[in-house]
């Protein structure tokens, strides 16, 4: 494993047990010796289930059947596998998820409609399911309430922290919990790519207000992050609540009682989406772009992706160079409104540019040494409307290249 | 200026004296010591001009003067600097044009409407426009008709060579001649950015039909090249026709007697804008992406730009890694119609992946061999349509990420 990204969090946080869910790590031989390469979650009956998925036009054969089956709301079991994509394998690569599918709705007796999969790694190889469908018997014996370190660890490509995230809140006066796990690291070498996350919680939430609000809320996590702009054919991000809590009926996404919940299960993404850019390759420097003041909440992130996608922007900030400039240039690439007499840019809290020039009298010295550090803020006003966005990225260094070009040497 | 590009032409070419032009370069102190950074172009009466911009909706003040007097039709006179973008300068920034556009209507006698500006160089610095103006009364002194290398070099930034072509042609019986010159090598160190490209023949075309053929051709070449994908607020190709020709009348885009100029001029702008992509920052490799087989050609233009624009494609190429799986990737992350399981790739003429899977018995030691040298094809197949475009681009290196990040080192 490469050496720990310099960005991440101090240690692996202690998720507790989510009734209802259990989990197992293990090693089947698809990734490097030693290391954990497949992860199982079985989830008691009733648990319902919300999904997010790749835009990709050629994504991988286990997204399409999560996809199928996500529809469907229900879930009893979640078998991941890292070191083989499964991707760009052609019919054999549906076969495959359909034998370790039906192996898995076997062993644990569940549906084969409720069983979910995902696959990361190498693609364009023909996946060996063999492997995976050996190792469930062992698994299923395996299988704790809380073994999240060996769960996250089992996700792992070239990510050089396991990533997972929880908090407890409460729907009416019932506590409930809510974990997840994450692996990503921008595209990974040598042919590896993939953001995969899995988050489970207790929670009895009906499948259509699950999926309503997860996607809500991975719109202003999941998708609020880039390292490279680059998307994988595989990327999923599924959220389990087996409803094993006993609160109140929830009917609908808007209901106040589940208000701390949402804000909870996007704590929790945002959480985790903070520790995939934090894992970027080769980042040495964790980058808000705070855009507000656009037409609306979606040109916002538009123009805030467009700012953090920029290589221009991301080398300056690598340089530790408060380079506005290149900021002025990515709003207006994003092809969202803009006035560049009316747009102000500040870095580190620090008014650079203000209605389209430099600001008068600009001190370069406090955001010189903001850039120095390894959080860097920038904000960005357009002055036009009231939308507001926040995306997040890293720098990009000689270390992207490293791990993306010369591997072969 | 940093050492010459490895891709760069053998030298520049002589480009011939085109009826109706004079040209002049000089040095005015708005760039480094001793270097031309200033380029004055007179045109005869009549002079029809076309021209074709950034989309960037935060373009400089140049350019909404240019955009402005485009459209009228009509020209007599350009004037370009080097050193400094005027982007970013706000209202101090129209009047800097407006000063500039005086003073040349003033010097040469013409219409200030039919003045046209252009600058590239730092954004964000108010135009010293008085040094442009002090130089205009030796600019003048010094047109010729043929001093195209002056020209040339008073518009490059961080270019490390300066760049031209010339075709000549014949409408009905009468030869005419096309001949450019063209600035830009990705956005540029350290607050430098720009494409800018300036054509002149001296065939008799009105400012509607030469508009119409230099937005398709822009379309085809200019506009089919990336380096980092950034857009740049200053991007600017004009088109001047004198009219000095004596050939047959042309008035509309369609005439048959225009077809070979309409070649020509294509032929003018594809090399001017090759040779951007082989004066790309840190560029060792030449990359041609074809895409046939889409649905439509904007939808093969699109996926061609989705492949060229992806670091993790540029830095395969880069470490010359024959890495299919991100150009699948690539196409997929387009958000153009893709069936996965239709999708064949080729690359130095070598079939890699074929309907959604690595072909049978791939032999990679010519591909290989391919990958390691300094031009490198990448076909692209949908196998959906009949949509094909070619897009050019250059690899993503330590190069790149060394300019635009460790200048402050």
């Amino acid at each position: 494993m490469a050496k720990k990204s310099p960005l991440a969090p101090a240690g692996f946080p202690d998720i507790p047990a989510i009734p209802g869910v259990r989990v197992a790590g293990a090693s089947c031989g698809l990734k490097y010796k030693g290391r954990k390469d497949v992860f199982l979650a079985a989830l008691d009956k009733g648990t319902q289930v919300a999904g997010v998925f790749t835009k990709s036009k050629t994504a991988a054969a286990p997204v399409h059947w999560c996809k199928r089956q996500a529809g469907k709301g229900r879930a009893r079991a979640l078998i991941v596998n890292a070191g083989n994509a499964n991707a760009f394998t052609g019919q054999a690569g549906e076969k495959s998820v359909q034998r370790t599918v039906d192996k898995v709705a076997s062993v644990l007796d569940v549906p084969k409609s409720q069983v979910f999969v995902a696959s990361t790694g190498v693609i364009g190889e023909t996946l060996p399911d063999g492997r995976i469908t050996k190792s469930l018997a062992g698994l299923k014996k395996s299988l704790t309430p809380d073994n999240w370190t060996d769960a996250a660890s089992a996700i792992m490509t070239t990510d050089t922290f396991p990533k997972g995230a929880w908090r407890r809140v409460t729907i009416g006066d019932t506590e409930v919990t809510i974990g997840g796990i994450a692996k990503g690291s921008g595209m990974i070498a040598p042919d590896m790519a993939t953001m995969l996350s899995f988050i489970f919680t207790d929670a009895k939430i009906p499948a259509d207000v699950l999926q309503t609000i997860t996607a809500r809320a991975a719109d202003r996590s999941f998708n609020a992050i880039t390292v490279d702009g680059d998307t994988s054919t595989s990327d999923t991000v599924l959220v389990f609540a087996t409803g094993a809590a006993k609160h109140a009926k929830i009917s609908k996404p808007g209901d106040a009682k589940l208000r701390a919940f949402r804000t909870a299960l996007e704590d929790v993404m945002t959480d985790l989406a903070h520790q995939i850019v934090r894992d970027g390759e080769g980042a040495t420097k964790f980058v808000t772009v705070n855009v507000t003041g656009a037409k609306s909440a979606r040109a916002a992130k538009k123009i805030g992706l467009a700012i953090a996608n920029s290589p221009l922007v991301k080398t300056a900030i690598a340089g530790e160079d408060a380079n506005w400039g290149r900021i002025v240039m990515a709003v207006g690439k994003s092809g969202e409104e803009a006035d560049r007499d009316l747009l102000t840019i500040s870095i580190g809290g620090v008014a650079v540019a203000d209605r389209g020039m430099v600001v008068k009298g600009y001190d370069e010295a406090p955001v010189a040494r903001h850039m120095k550090g390894d959080e860097i803020d920038i904000e960005v006003d357009l002055k036009i409307g009231r939308g507001a966005a926040t995306v997040w990225t890293c720098d990009l260094t000689h270390g992207y290249i490293s791990i993306n070009a010369d591997y072969r040497s």
